[in-house]
């Protein structure tokens, strides 16, 4: 037997960390990682499945480290949803946006320069710049979650990132980026150190009508980056699909970090055969954001703090307690998370069925504990 | 339009870098990236759709983190192969044995630290190190390639590697490592500094009858670590499924540096589908085995330096101009990789009629450019 004594040689900053990741619950209603409630269509799955029994046929060669296919049906899917033209040359994908922002943190950051982003935000994000070595530096957004462009400002002066990450819609609280932060932040990072600006756009197909997407400043600035995923919109969060959209310099120089052949032949075939029902799931999208805007006008109206969302889930609040609320809708067979800021709690948009099971809930929850332990002279704030 | 000027902000070390990967070119006898020859059978591929199929009725949800039951079926598979009992907590697997390799050197490598490999040996893993940010040093190999323990020994108490990454069979060379040498390198690695052993045994199910695998040493070594892949001997190398047996301790600290959900719930129902026809598979390595003995018999018959394998390559040589033998070949049909050391040449095992079409090209390029250039001097010097 091994002896006594060895431990593996994890890096110091590794040690005692806790793997990402929500809890795996098996519960009645899933509302805690802002998943699709639609599953695909059996048209969608039969297409999906067609499609990998051809790719299977030829499982013994390496896929196409082009994946030029996927990249032209990205492109045209882009094109149509934002109106704006994209190239495939443009395009980049990868197993999750999370492996799209690893290798642009591989190619952009390291060691010796800054990531930034602005708090609340996406947990991930510091493990990214953990994992690639690159310094992390956290600036913050406003009481209302919207988007300070003086102390970016400020902050990139001081520190000249070569990455900004920055989600839009923001995730956990939903807010969207208007074009009037992205613009002069992708000029003010060219013009200080020459940093790219990475807008992470995984739940834009949610945005509310008339948000524009940053697409729309692509051929403006070269150093902007959009990343998108087919894990929400496109119901694909099993099929592990992340892209970008950025200029052919910086798809390029994601080539030399991406490892060969990342994306397989059966995901490739999985993702273009998706693509091809674009529409029948962003039908799903607009019954999702439908559902949106009557769980946010239910919250409020029910006297609860609810953050502006574009995206398919709601930051809501605040509690004087905020876990003994998630433990009560657990209790209940309601999933929800854990997350953001403290105080406030985020809700995924499912189905109307569970949409009801949640609101049912969280009432019970109110009754169980009295008034949530709401902290209401805070009401109001994020009306 | 985007201004000029801008250039994004590459890592100094990645400018001018081409990305990794042999050429993707259309050729009649494709014998250059070391694929199985053999597509999976019409049972494989129907039961890879039906998998895929039923996987992609909850695409919408993401996959199981742990992917119980892939490691369950890779534990019995190494069970069976090695004659080794592995239990799923030993098992890890990833995007491409290349991904576990990059999780290995994120979690155990780094900054300040640093991974030793063999030369001649396979050329990504100093890209591994490179995008790890892992410090590099390179060894060297006996001139026959065969392992020299005592030069390693001085390399390990000099540089006190944290990671010593070792092929076996070796890439390009084909040579396999004894016990004897895997185990006191393990030992050594323990007692100078506590670094990790990884046996890269991609080709492992190629190795000759009597050949051992590095399974069986992992109880006695709690610092190995031996990977796999199921893109050769399960011809899924378009499937992209890499995975390694270890102590539990090691496969803990890869969850840490692993991006959540890394393997898609369609790569799982897939690679789990192709391990049901493990026996149908490697009823296809035995063929596979039988044709690299006789490709070496005949390479050394016709006056040819071949170096000993156990894997489903050959390397070949010696040639004053490797290169011109290359391009006889392909302009003849047949494909293969220019790569190992100066004046050697690697040629992949496939099918039978392959191997006719390389043996035809070969002997039409050696009357073109007379003796093909051999270094004959040199010769018999592998034999």
């Amino acid at each position: 037997m091994a002896e006594p004594g060895w431990t593996p040689p994890l890096r110091d900053e590794l040690q005692g960390i806790e793997p990402y990741g929500a809890p795996q619950l098996d519960v009645p209603v899933a509302l805690n990682v802002n998943e699709n409630p639609y599953a695909p269509s059996p048209g969608c799955v039969a297409d999906i499945a067609a499609a990998v029994a051809t790719a299977a046929t030829t499982l013994n060669r390496y896929p196409d480290r082009e994946f030029t296919p996927l990249r032209e049906a990205l492109a045209a899917y882009l094109t149509r949803e934002a109106g704006v033209a994209v190239t495939p040359d443009q395009v980049w994908a990868a197993n999750g946006s999370n492996e799209v922002m690893l290798q642009l943190l591989q190619a952009f950051g390291g060691p010796g320069r800054t990531a930034v982003s602005f708090a609340p935000t996406y947990s991930m994000y510091p493990e990214y710049a953990r994992d690639s070595v690159t310094g992390w530096v956290a600036g913050r957004r406003r009481e209302d979650f919207s988007f300070d462009l003086d102390h970016a400002a400020a902050l990139i002066g001081e520190h000249r990132p070569s990455v900004v990450l920055l989600p839009s819609p923001n995730n956990p609280t939903g807010t969207a980026l208007p074009p009037e932060v992205v613009a002069p932040l992708a000029t003010m990072l060219r013009e200080h150190g020459g940093g790219v600006l990475v807008v992470d756009e995984a739940y834009a197909e949610f945005r509310r009508t008339g948000v524009p997407s940053a697409l729309e400043l692509l051929a403006d600035h070269p150093n902007l980056v959009v990343t998108r995923t087919m894990s929400k919109a496109f119901a694909l969060a099993g099929g592990r699909l992340g892209y970008l959209a950025a200029s052919p310099a910086i798809t390029d120089a994601l080539r030399v970090v991406r490892l060969p052949y990342h994306l397989s032949s059966v995901t490739q075939a999985a993702a273009l055969a998706a693509l091809g029902h674009a529409e029948e799931l962003l039908g799903a999208v607009a019954e999702l954001r439908r559902g949106r805007d009557e769980l946010v006008r239910y919250l409020r109206e029910a006297g609860y703090d609810v953050a502006e969302s574009d995206a398919n889930f709601v930051l809501f609040g605040r509690f004087a307690d905020r876990h003994a609320v998630w433990q009560g809708l657990l209790d209940r067979g309601v999933l929800i998370r854990e997350t953001g800021p403290d105080g406030w709690l985020r809700v995924s948009v499912g189905t109307p069925a569970e949409m009801d099971a949640f609101v049912t809930a969280l009432e019970a929850v109110r009754d169980a504990i009295g008034d949530n332990g709401l902290v209401s002279e805070q009401q109001g704030a994020h009306r």
